[in-house]
């Protein structure tokens, strides 16, 4: 447990970083910039591997798997994505150490040096569609779905936890078509699945749209991104899906004869989402008391803490636990019971509120006499005493409360953090008071774009889909607009 | 599906190589050593994955995740483990690189080096450690039960699919406890959850035993091992489990306070299975026509081929397959119902025995009118013509009966395949001839066991957890030896 959490008023930053620590996630490792991902945090990142896998694979997604490592010469073969990927990548030169010989460490071996260096993935378009290229002949072959859970790395200066740190853990997925609007389906579909996936699993509301030039994946024709708000205001980019066009077919010669007899350029996509999403998930819900989870997402959605004095009461309360979670886990509901005699219940309750466990009943020796047990809700921080009988109905109601609430939540507190403005006035000052997403008419050049990034530090988060075709001035230039663009911080 | 296959019995090694690609599990990269999973591999791989890590968290272990990269020096720290692994390995030296100034490419940025060396993780127990030394200050933090699902690297000069790769995927625990007892328990515990998993799901059976001291582990005082045969008389290593002592807690400062109030160092155990388990489960069931899996970890079950002449005769047995494919589903069974018009019936035959699906059935108009169906199986490739009425039972019991006739045959294999020799010109004669393993005393010097491999290339597989005691005489030096051990040239 430890001291006391910063609160969020007070340093909103800290209270994230403590938290993280704290509620056993991750802690940063005695490598630059790389996390330890505990096994705590570990079971939420796989509670949300299992929803995404399934739902990928319920649209037709196979796995497969790419060497980590991605000849230097790759790169060079997409001429915009050399320039976003490239450059800052951890880079292997040799391949062998040898002992000192001073007789004091290991060296590298300098006559084991690589002919061409390789470099740790920082995404795997280039490794995938030089495969792709033996894979595909005709239009048989199309399309192809795929998808890679792997280890990613890029050299980032500033590092935190989750948000963004060298070496993160994703997925990425590589699809292969013939068509054009087979391509920008997809696309679109995948974009539709985190959405759908982070609303109803992490209970966090995104605004759908796309990405301005500027902001696209290095080698995207379109990006299409899910845009969260966090409750410091800043926004949080939570998951990309890119239209690729031709590009990728052409960099590595991916043709395929279509149906009549003709020899084309494949068509492709690739979108992800990240361990970053753990971040997103601690700072959408949680508050000055530590987590909150959606139960969806919770590796234990209910404890059981039992009260007692003596070894004879403990004893009573066990055997009467093992009836009442045994319906609970049959029903899927993952009960943990915490009886160890070497913490005290007071610590327990602190500790779970601290861990974000959506549920927690408490059990006497009174409470075995009345047949009652105490029911406590981590959202809202409500007690209820319950009838035992009542344990099972209660407890999935309020798992299903509970994850709608703090959905319910979010959708309240994101709408309210958008806020339309029309001069670049306005733009400054509710970017530096509130925050949160400003929703403004833009001239649509990257110049203008620039300019307002370089003077509030906000960029546009997305151009989104549901924007309706409105006549506006842009809010620096003045220029004509024809719609609203969302503005903001980001994390 | 190409050409045919090579014949075992003409070139084994040759045939592995040809059905690994042929089948679609997995192909080289365009990276020295480095393989691509295909998807039908790949699902083979999530299936071994999910059967482990249920017996991993069902013997109480979570899932963590730690660093891919490990300084250089990390491996300096424990004497015995910087010797086995930082040799061949992959050196990180540089985060940057940069246009090359004549405008043709890119190169490595020489102002970007890194102070101290990365290693691209072979095996992570120093990483590990030193996590653990600020996890673990008390009795109460222990069991530390970890296992992690990682990718790691170790640089081979000879490389074979699935077999021995630069990188391979794996999942290694690391347990921390607070006496040698508990230990040494776990360690056997893991040895026998991988002998479990073997047999039970891959229908493999494997000799346990322990490793003599030059084949332990780098770092380990005791390594336990499953040992397989494969259908050209070498070994294979299938897992292993070490029980490390206290060494990685010295090497790391790891101590603890006891029950009673003392510090003292941690025990620790590793273990491990890999990708090399894909190689293992090809070459212990497969044919001539193909791979032959067990149904437990058959990514297909049952694949259905319609046999058709019109279109119209298609749509019926289309809708009849559906009413029938149904309550298989239901019971759990993967059904693959293949009515792509791009492929005739007999080319899907053979792709479907090329790729081990254990059942297939056939359907036809007449089958329609009948009433009937014809069920082969891949094992045996027995056919019978079957009632449609009894698909659902005869489905359950052939998959049944075809795990345990993979196992049976396996094993009565391998048994034929364990030869007693008690003179060194048997011993020779055996493994020239015959192969195998060859059981035999051996007076338990590393001299002997150096001499042995240099003049037959056999190496002690392990010493058998079952071995008899019983007096002999080494089968090349004639000193007296206390049980017979287990010799084979292995993969």
């Amino acid at each position: 447990m430890g001291s006391k959490l910063t609160k969020r008023a007070e340093d909103y930053s800290k209270w994230y970083n403590e938290l993280v620590v704290k509620a056993d996630l991750a802690e940063n490792s005695g490598v630059r910039g790389m996390m330890v991902i505990k096994p705590y945090g570990y079971a939420i990142w796989e509670k949300m591997q299992a929803e995404l896998d399934r739902m990928f694979k319920e649209t037709g997604h196979e796995n497969a798997y790419f060497p980590l490592l991605i000849p230097k010469s790759y790169f060079s073969r997409e001429a915009s994505h050399v320039d976003g990927f490239a450059k800052e990548c951890a880079v292997v030169t040799h391949y062998r150490l040898k002992n000192d010989e001073d007789g004091k460490g290991i060296v590298v071996d300098e006559k084991a040096k690589l002919e061409e260096e390789l470099i740790i993935r920082p995404t795997s378009e280039t490794i995938i569609w030089d495969s792709y290229r033996k894979w595909i002949q005709s239009y048989r072959d199309l399309p192809l779905l795929i998808n890679q859970w792997a280890n990613v790395m890029r050299w980032e200066m500033r590092t935190r936890l989750f948000l963004r740190t060298a070496e993160f853990l994703w997925q990425e997925g590589h699809t292969a078509h013939a068509t054009r609007e087979e391509a920008l389906e997809e696309a679109e579909k995948m974009q539709e699945v985190y959405a759908e996936f982070a609303e109803k699993f992490m209970a966090m509301p995104v605004i759908k749209g796309t990405k301005t030039e500027s902001e696209r994946f290095a080698g995207a024709l379109e990006t299409y991104t899910i845009e969260a708000i966090m409750q410091d205001g800043k926004a949080l980019q939570a998951g990309t899906s890119h239209f690729l066009g031709q590009n990728f077919a052409k960099a590595f010669d991916v043709k395929f004869t279509t149906r009549e007899g003709k020899q084309d350029y494949v068509w492709a996509t690739s979108w992800g989402v990240s361990t970053r999403l753990m971040g997103a998930l601690v700072m959408s819900h949680s508050d000055d008391h530590g987590l909150v989870l959606p139960p969806r997402l919770a590796p234990i959605q209910l404890v059981v803490v039992p009260i007692y004095k003596s070894e004879e009461q403990l004893q009573r309360i066990d055997e009467r636990v093992q009836e009442l979670i045994k319906p609970l886990r049959e029903m899927g509901v993952t009960v943990k019971y915490d009886n160890r005699t070497t913490h005290k219940p007071g610590w327990k309750f602190a500790e779970y509120e601290l861990k974000g466990v959506p549920l927690r009943l408490g059990l006497g020796p009174r409470d075995l006499e009345n047949g009652t047990a105490e029911l406590a809700r981590r959202d809202t921080l409500e007690k209820q005493v319950i009838s035992q009988d009542d344990l099972v109905i209660k407890v999935k109601e309020l798992l299903d409360e509970i994850q709608e609430n703090l959905f319910k939540k979010a959708i309240s507190y994101r709408d309210s953090m958008i806020t339309e403005v029309d001069t670049f006035e306005e733009f400054k000052e509710v970017l530096e008071t509130k925050g949160g997403f400003v929703s403004a008419h833009w001239d649509g050049t990257g110049e203008t774009e620039e300019e307002i990034k370089t003077k509030t530090k906000a960029t546009i988060r997305c151009i989104p889909l549901n924007a309706a075709e409105k006549e506006g001035k842009c809010v620096l230039t003045g220029r004509p607009s024809s719609r609203r663009v969302i503005f903001a911080k980001a994390y």
